[in-house]
């Protein structure tokens, strides 16, 4: 059994989704894994993961204006300190993924064809963010 | 440490929830992995995966009629050129789950009472959708 | 390669987030396992889980109110024998998570600086709740 580790930083510039599948297929291909898990996790509250389509972006974008709509629809917000768009980000994480399992067969992700991995940044200011790959096989 | 997959292939007949417990149990006992972890990963973008109660069928209408609510509550979509019923079909992936993890022991999944695993499919037309197990242990 | 199963026991009191990172952190250390996959795995369906900021607790209490609100917000239900408290913890449950996977790096979880681990719970009367974490490494 192999295990490795691989850190995925990504610079964000405002809210959005950043792929990151060809880092993480080159990670898997790397280390050579032929059967397997990738655990995708977000060390982050208010930034989170999607596996989503990745072939028209306005996918993407309606993604986007649909989770900034839902997160600002309820009640006020107490925590309010750290800026307006905090506690609606950490809304948004918990309605999308801290972690994502994908299995690995004959060396490569399981994914559908139109499926890509992101990174779903909510803040307003750019980030640093980092996702921790580990593989499993 | 062993290793195994399956492709549970599940043709839909519009939105709703389809059950595929039985044949992931039974994939775990044929595999005959007494300790270990299963991984579900639904390999499209307009269906998803859900444990969620398998005793009165109402709950399902219920989880089914508020996913449909809430993705048309929002704003306007861009993505339409694949039919209106597309891109809340993504928004309800992405409220839900890609890829869910089941620890299993002394060769059962360890679901509780009440728990059945779900394929949710968000698309109107019949599809044939794949959900990916992968067992390690 | 090494497994693992522990079981965290929460009792509720009523609706909201019960954090049991140090549960999982020492569960981790108690096995003595360097490298890995921990598995957190709720087995219910109207309480779930959710990685969240664990610094200021008015987080978790906006958190608590949107989802409070947002599966109040949707059409009328039909599932109403088990109290009036019942769909909407199943479909809080559903927006959120039933399980989550984390790696282990170095002998501890590879957790962000903010992130608590916790169950979140949707009904209103007390209940006895049941996380199975599961360790492979």
């Amino acid at each position: 059994m192999k295990q490795a580790f691989h850190i995925v930083a990504i610079q964000t510039r405002g809210p959005g989704l950043y792929e990151f599948t060809d880092e993480a297929e080159s990670f898997v291909r790397t280390e050579k894994v032929e059967s397997g898990l990738l655990t995708c996790f977000v060390r982050h509250t208010s930034a989170s993961l999607l596996i989503q389509e990745n072939a028209d972006p306005d996918v993407q974008k309606d993604l986007q204006d649909f989770f900034a709509w839902l997160a600002k629809s309820g009640p006020r917000f107490r925590h309010t300190a750290e800026g307006p768009d905090d506690m609606p980000s950490h809304i948004r994480s918990a309605l999308t993924q801290t972690s994502i399992g994908i299995p690995v067969q004959q060396g490569r992700l399981v994914l559908g064809t139109w499926q890509g991995i992101y990174l779903f940044e909510h803040r307003d200011a750019p980030h640093r963010r980092e996702v921790m790959l580990h593989i499993l096989g």
